[in-house]
């Protein structure tokens, strides 16, 4: 098996790690979009990010990874429901996939040798409880970022095709990666995304010295390598473990609520799952370090990953996203 | 199983909630489309009503849900009419759903395995007596957007395809959201809604915090947030029973005709659909504030939501639809 | 089953009304064409005609509806030839429909499991001796909508595909709706429809009150208000009637020929489809009024409706085709 | 069976009645390519023309109409070659012909049920030695004209699909109607139509009469039409024959070859084919008139028939092509 | 049979003649483009030169006309290996021809009675050792030619689809003819072209007679004119086959290659297929011409041939590409 | 067997011929882009390098070449695993290739005879461990590209497709040519191509000599030219063997790494490949040359070839990337 590079082992990006750990914190947040050039280590990243992840409990032998027998689907066919631990799923949408590979589809194997309508689960189903990640997703078809996005967000996967009229659960965390470069996104697949965040070579000489250092000796002997990075990687998930088990006791004040809806409004951020992101990944962020209660030090810190990719272009302000929502940070909360 | 939000726990938006009731009392008013955008709350709504309406007796196993045995169509080949109580049917046009699953089509499995060219009906069939729900129908193709729009004004579905000939009751309430900001929708398709509502995140701070808090008590622990709500949302169940029950009844009189026709006419808005709509929606409106008759008062608060999409547009007047008909409404009505 | 709105009940519209009674005493008057707006009632009048029209004797089980023995296909395989009663068939074309079910196609049933190539006759079949409705004919494709008027020009569907070789007759009259906003006709199709109506929202305030008033009453208790209409439409059966028998009688001057001619000559109408329909429309109309003769007033009442969709557009003239029609005729016939 | 308007009825248009006499007296002349609107009777010529021309002698039960048992292709499967009297094929081609009806394909039901790779033969065959009548080839896909045109010349049906390396005789008189308002056809496709000819309704009144009144009388009563019409029929059937027996021996001298060649260079036509349908034309023509050499009168008539098409655009010449042919025949045969 | 028109009887068209003949003496020259209008006897002179060329040596029933039992595929599955004499083949590629027929495909009919995977050689298996004649390649999707181009140049068809992976020898010439004004051919189609010719038609009067005079002569009496031009064309033949034998003994001095190199370099042709095809053919013409050297006078008959379509357009010189050549030929040659 | 053309009696180009020997001692290195005019013998080349190459040792039978038992692929259903000697592998991508033969798809022919899902591999699986050449990929569709590139960079085929979820090494190296004239590759592809060459042809006189007498040599008796120069081909793969053996101990210090990130940073390369293929580039020309350590001449050679591809265009610098790249080097590295 092909070791990832370690986690810990990525020099920089504090942005992009940090939002890929608050979506390990609270699945529900809602997905992450990594923007940025090629080669700047994004897919090395979400690759890594799997690697570190805890297992998952899971119905044995069940396609969609149930918590439990109650999960198990009836298509599933399943006699016994025995236990077990398995890595938490990251699945790859390879270029190319066919729609019918992300849903599932009749499976047309059993149907020309049995005769039967049986349904043949697809990536959705395999990414359950897990991560799903889509290299340049502005290469994918608009129908299948639609639909990846819908599932994403309802947690599950409805298929009604072919005769077949299916629902499983589709619990999963979506990783996408896109360079603007190569065309925008809409701004309605952009507000679905919880977090974004940008990465960009590092333009230090001695970063980037490190960077190839760091990436030459993993390639010469990568089992050497995962010794030497193997206990920071364990420490880091120690931490993620306990700020999942300590999310649900984050205290949330109404001076914390109004601070998210004064900063949206400031921000003329339409809709608003900006606000209920930016209180969840703050939520996240308060677990992770350890704190009780959320504070606006949280919500300064993970605003620009929540709000940057929902704010509506503005032509007279040449300052980017992301300085905009620093400023407007500063000035909402002081 | 998933709870749905309540829809009492919904925040202001009340010409979407009363449209909704509307047509939960008079199925005949011919559906509601909802413009906004991302994060208003939409698809929240229509899963909330249909989680509020009272259940409907129907042939047990019957495909179209009939009322009574007369309504069991011959391809359904059932042998007893046993009546059953089941949930006001909602069905979800998932995205990509192609035209076969929406009409139904020839039963593969039945014509590889056993030879006969039998039906397999479609989400139209399911939808029959109950509401259909489509997500952003601006991204569905026209073709499939006009034939909901057919079947959900004849109240039946013709199916001429792959050498079938079938027809079989479909009377639904077609809800459908959209964004202007995506797309038009062609005039001819706006006229066949019934009535359409506009809704906007609030502006409004304490709103936009009452918002979040249920959303995000909701989330946290959703029974415990069904059991504060529910009682509210059986009440509104029982007034739209009452109401329903009255429509029949309303009176309606020649001055309230004549007030929808030059309504329309000072509007010019085309066709006839307008008047039909407006008569109907506030009969309906007049049933659910225990009024007897339909009156003047009734048509006001209707206007809004059974013309605005009728109007041509008029490019020297910048105020919106809505404006404009409630400046013509005081200008006719008084 | 539905009762269909009577004919004699709708409001006003009196030339579509004439169209459709002409057609129905002439079929060979090749189609009428009705622009307009949604909901002016188009598809309404068709469904009212259709259930106006005296009942034809057809071969029993012939899928063309033969009006004897000798125009029973082959490939209908019929044993016997006993005649039986049937309603006109009135064939609506649904939305979406495939040239295979208009035209007829392989029997794929019959050739998977007994191997043979049979035809199973297509809507075309069906529509044989009596209407064919396309509602929105803007919306077909336009190679169905070219298939459907050669079709209804020759009175013969041809079948040539998937190694059929079919023909059948098919007469009938061809209704197609259109809103001119969605997108022109071509010229050369415009010129194969025989008649062309214009319908509006009536813009009389008393007309609008007694159409919501008509259509009100008969969604309340339509059986009610059939039993009021009804001698009124069975007057209006018979009337036509008697004018199909009287019709072969007609006497037809020299004077009358050359009429049609000039008024053709003078319009600049392309080709002489215009004159021998105006010809024959005159000649329908002489016989619904008990006349014996074709004379000047009837061409002058038929004219627009013969001519106004045949006249090349004239930039400099402001006004409609059917004034500039109405205009010719006053200076040609006086 | 349905009577076709004598050939000898139609008023005027002699121009395209001559390009279709002579097609019949020289099959091999290429092709006729009929311009003009709608409504000028194009398609009833030819059919007209089907009807007046004399039968043929072929092999029975061949699906190429083989002249003698040489011609009858393996594929036939043929026993016995006893010769009938068959009506000169007529082959309309059908909108939204497929090119494996017109080519001929693999025999599907054959393949099916007795696993064999069999030829099903097209129209390509039936119309062999007869005419192939495309009605509106500008609606016609570029590569099926291509394809038409392909055959027509080289006189065989090359078929190399699907596995099948199939050939058999296809010498037909395309003849093909346009409509040049509706798209050009590529200078390419129109060289290799043999004769042209435009066609427009008549514009004197009493001319138009005629018409009007001949196709009344037909549609009252075709039988006592046709009998009327029949003698003249026949006349011009035995001229025909008379001249297709004298063709051979029709004496062309030099000096018309240079005329022949001059005229073309005169005029700029490009290529050579101008010349040489010039050159058959004029003795078609000579035969026709019961000449026993081809003279300059013969080449004057045809002329305009033969090139018309040919000429590059001028547009400093505001004349149309006929014009110019015209002007050039007087200037260069006197 | 159909005749062929005989090569000799082909008025002037030296070009386009020599061309053909310098391919039949060095298949490896690398095809023939033909530029020019239709009607100039394009097809005609490549018709004729099949007729001409020699008989082959080949492996009796062998699908790619093996020369000897080694050549012959495996997937031919031949027992015996008997020699026959066949005539040089000459492959038409039909219009509308599809991919799969062009390089051979899965056999369809022995995967659905047999069961096996067969593969079916296509026409490029049959154009083995001979010619391939694309009329219009302007008109051929440009996969499709850029297939041919590949498989020309390297003498093997690969085939790698549908499971299958099939090899065998493919070497012809390809023979193109193109109409510069329905479009350009990319310049790396050209370059891909050994040699390249314009023909026109004759503007010379005395010229165009002869020319209508032998086709007609031909047309009327095939048999007699093939007799009359049969010993002309033998005479061809027997040139062609002796400069074959003597192709390789033609002394070829370094001179030579330095006036190839110059040449080539003067006039800024891109690679050095100018080089390549400039040597080859002007060797070839040494042959033909009897001569056993190289010379200067062969490099300027040839130049032209070999060089015109390999030129960077250049948009101040106004002469055309065979012009250039021309002067540049003297000035560098003297 | 058809020959290749030697290597080594490829005149001139050295920078290709480099290129291609880099990635033969460290595959690694990511795949070449050959940039240049039709005709500068890129296709020659590159199968010039894989007649070449030494041979490798593969299990016999595995449709992945496996290095060792462990890499078979459990589909293979291999039982035995016995190891032989093949030449390396050497794939080349037709024109037309179709993304099922290029990823490997369900065995169509097992399924339909044994009703089993199986995999058959594709031109991936064949490539492991050696070559895939594609020319003009320019020519190739963007999403197979993509493919390639994903694949080459990640060693591995993921196939999801028909039901099938399969995966097995594809490492490889890609060549692909090009011609920017053709149409510009993204630049994100570009940067996934580990090295970059531009060739021309010589504009040299003796060069161009030189070129066509050996072409011109091989092609009149390949087998002696063979047996001149196989001697310089075996040293050639001796010296390639050697340095890949060495590879492993080639020294780096942290000042070659410092030159590699501050070229890069000069240049303004963006992403981080860009250093870590001028890294393993010069370290490979560093065992090549026989060297014990990375030193900036090896730099100095190879940043051309592994960075000119990755500059982002400045409009205001008229000199080539190639220039660019130069001058830098000389600033940087002195």
């Amino acid at each position: 098996m092909k070791h990832a590079f370690p986690f810990s082992a990525i020099v920089g990006q504090d942005d992009m790690k940090l939002a890929m750990i608050l979506t390990a914190i609270d699945p529900k947040l809602g997905g992450v979009l990594v923007f940025g050039d090629r080669g700047t280590g994004k897919s090395t990243a979400v690759r890594a990010l799997a690697a570190l992840l805890p297992p998952i409990q899971a119905v044995k032998a069940c396609p969609v990874n149930a918590a439990d027998p109650s999960e198990v689907p009836d298509w599933a066919g399943l006699d016994t429901h025995e236990m077990v631990e398995r890595p938490t799923p990251v699945v790859d949408l390879p270029l190319g996939v066919t729609e019918d590979r992300v849903t599932g589809a009749l499976d047309i194997e059993r149907a020309l040798t049995q005769g039967e309508k049986a349904f043949q689960p697809g990536l959705l189903a395999q990414a359950n409880r897990g991560y799903l990640y889509i290299d340049e997703v502005n290469l994918l078809e608009d129908h299948i970022v639609d639909l990846l996005l819908d599932v994403a967000q309802s947690g599950e996967n409805v298929v009604e095709r072919e005769g077949l009229s299916i629902r499983h659960p589709a619990r999963f965390v979506l990783v996408g990666s896109g360079n603007p470069e190569e065309g925008e996104l809409r701004p309605q697949l952009l507000d679905r995304f919880g977090l974004s965040v940008e990465v960009r070579s590092p333009n230090n000489i001695e970063d980037r010295i490190e960077v190839i250092k760091r990436r030459d000796a993993f390639e010469t002997d990568a089992a050497k390598f995962m010794r030497k990075w193997g206990k920071e990687d364990r420490k880091l998930r120690d931490r993620i473990l306990a700020a999942r088990a300590k999310l649900a006791e984050i205290d949330t004040k109404k001076p914390a609520l109004r601070d998210c809806a004064e900063l949206c409004v400031a921000l003329g951020a339409d809709g608003l799952r900006g606000e209920l992101t930016l209180l969840r990944a703050g939520r996240a962020l308060a677990a992770f370090d350890g704190d009780t209660a959320l504070a606006r030090p949280h919500l300064r810190r993970v605003a620009p990953l929540a709000l940057s990719h929902r704010l509506r272009r503005d032509p007279l302000d040449e300052a980017g996203s992301a300085a905009r929502v620093a400023r407007t940070v500063s000035e909402v909360l002081g």
